[in-house]
């Protein structure tokens, strides 16, 4: 693996490369649909910029079942994943890939 | 693809191998172990084989956030899979490939 082109095809070979290629604002939900489904947004949730990779997130919502927080480049809150919403890229990948 | 062998190799190079190839057994923990963090197993949980493939058991932890429960050729209760068990699969596949 010698360059960038090189790691991304070596990635999709080993099957890990939707955990770096998608991002935050390709999972989140929007707040409205969360708090429709689950009443209002809890306070001092972990928060994640919209580009950050899937895989930080997965790796966030190990350690805590709480949702996650996506804000854009001006620090407003834009979205909600929830461990749903993660379970749910991981197979809708697999299907449309 | 034209073969099994054909087809494992396309599942890779897709990236979707693990859901396929990942089996209930390897993601479980002991029941043991979930009592101890949770307290005793809840009753009527769905239950699945030990050779489930992990795409089955996202796809149900999906639509509900019980604990799936996982029974051996026997039909004896041997393992818990939990939401947290499923997304550290997910993330330990990508680090371990």
């Amino acid at each position: 693996v010698l360059n960038p082109a090189d790691e991304y095809v070596a990635d999709f070979v080993s099957g890990i490369s939707r955990l770096k290629v998608v991002r935050a604002h390709a999972v989140m939900q929007s707040i409205e649909s969360f708090e429709q489904a689950h009443g209002p947004l809890p306070e001092g949730l972990q928060q994640f910029d919209h580009d950050a990779h899937l895989g930080e997130l997965i790796n966030s919502a190990i350690s805590s079942d709480r949702p996650l927080l996506v804000a854009d480049n001006e620090g407003r809150e834009v979205g909600v994943v929830t461990r749903e919403d993660l379970l749910r890229t991981v197979i809708e990948g697999a299907e449309t890939s």
